[in-house]
């Protein structure tokens, strides 16, 4: 469908740990992950000028379907961290982001992984990817 | 309004504490006594023959409107916890619920706290309690 | 290393969704399922014998060191849920679990899953899974 | 004990809500403004010049002993926040905070509340409250 997006650089959201996301081992419990991903991906969209809230406010959902994460060192309460972020793959119903999470400060890789979405309507149907939120998220026009 | 529940003994809900629910002081990480006592307002809604669910189907929520806790020991990852609950108040639109969690098996005290809730329709304003709701709740029919 | 535990059936864990865990799209947020995950875990090294909290007594832990999730129907507040587990790769140093998350009454399958976990002593320095831990596990003796 | 700190001036972060945050009443589930809260506190600690974890490793650690939280109105996801906190009260061996979470576009009041602390070693044990920290947080020195 759309091509490969190369061109796509990486999107950075700097964040801090909080101590409620810390776990008895003393580091990040490894579900919050998936939330600074998300929390990444809504300043992507912000940043590409289409916001995930006006995204639903016109009735278009990326649902979450698929997700892995390899978990590579540990954070823990206060690291300023670095979640890195990139689209890796476009198909007609489906979009695919890659993350690279570190240590802000000491650039340790910390957690890598990968997230597919499919779009679905204010019903919750699957639909094709409008063209607009394309060329809003891959930055083109 | 309603004369004061005295009548209503302690609902009790048993949990385990999750590794997820910690943090790294060790302990249970103190937002989740919310959660804790959510749970047990939602199983005692079951026990009563009024499902929350069932509830939030018909056009009644209950917000909550005001929290306090009081900390008095910590629980680590696996205690087996009580959580007890009853209804300490009720007005014509309001209710309040008081809470005692307890280690299961020391019966330590862990947590006192109390919530009160407001009753709104499915678009969120104020109404008065249903008595269908009152009438289950507070175990009278 | 050691065979595959083909033996192993499914072990399962039920619970119901917390409000608390679902998301303003009205289902279950995608990030909790890798906390019932850890609580079927949880509940599994307790039913072999082991529980988790005395193998980091022990000074074991099982850290995540992969999860990948697929995502397939939704949850809802009161659903259900129970959580299959099993046993499907073990390596040396490692651990790698299966899971297939259905709704209870309806028997959906919602969520299918991974995680790998490494093993590590007290000081979270690699270590050879203990024989006494993969004989709990595994159901050998 | 300590002279009441009128001279404090309410701190502030700013922070937006996630995804994650918000439950199947399109909301910021309650329990979350406790994790605010905590976040604003961290943030206090650095900006008087001793963070928080710092004051960890030197031993001190500030148990929530206390919470008092009124709801009064909702944020909804994505809304940009910002929590007001500041010292209410000073003991030998607590520490008060009263907190004001608004709508930072549209300056509408959302939470109010409340959290007493308790000083303790690291063994857990109560401690009066050191001098350096106190002339920190309260800005003496």
């Amino acid at each position: 469908m759309t091509p490969p997006p190369d061109q796509c650089e990486w999107f950075h959201l700097r964040l801090r740990v909080r101590y409620a996301e810390t776990d008895a081992q003393g580091v990040v419990h490894h579900a919050n992950y998936l939330v600074y991903m998300e929390q990444a991906r809504t300043e992507f969209t912000r940043a590409r000028g289409l916001p995930y809230r006006e995204l639903e406010a016109q009735g278009v959902n990326l649902l979450v379907a698929e997700a892995s994460l390899r978990f590579r060192a540990a954070a823990v309460f206060d690291d300023p961290l670095l979640v890195r972020l990139r689209i890796t793959r476009v198909r007609s119903r489906t979009l695919t982001f890659g993350y690279r999470i570190e240590h802000e400060e000491t650039g340790r890789l910390l957690v890598t992984g990968e997230t597919t979405h499919v779009f679905v309507d204010g019903a919750m149907r699957p639909i094709s990817a409008p063209a607009f939120v394309l060329d809003a998220l891959l930055g083109r026009q």
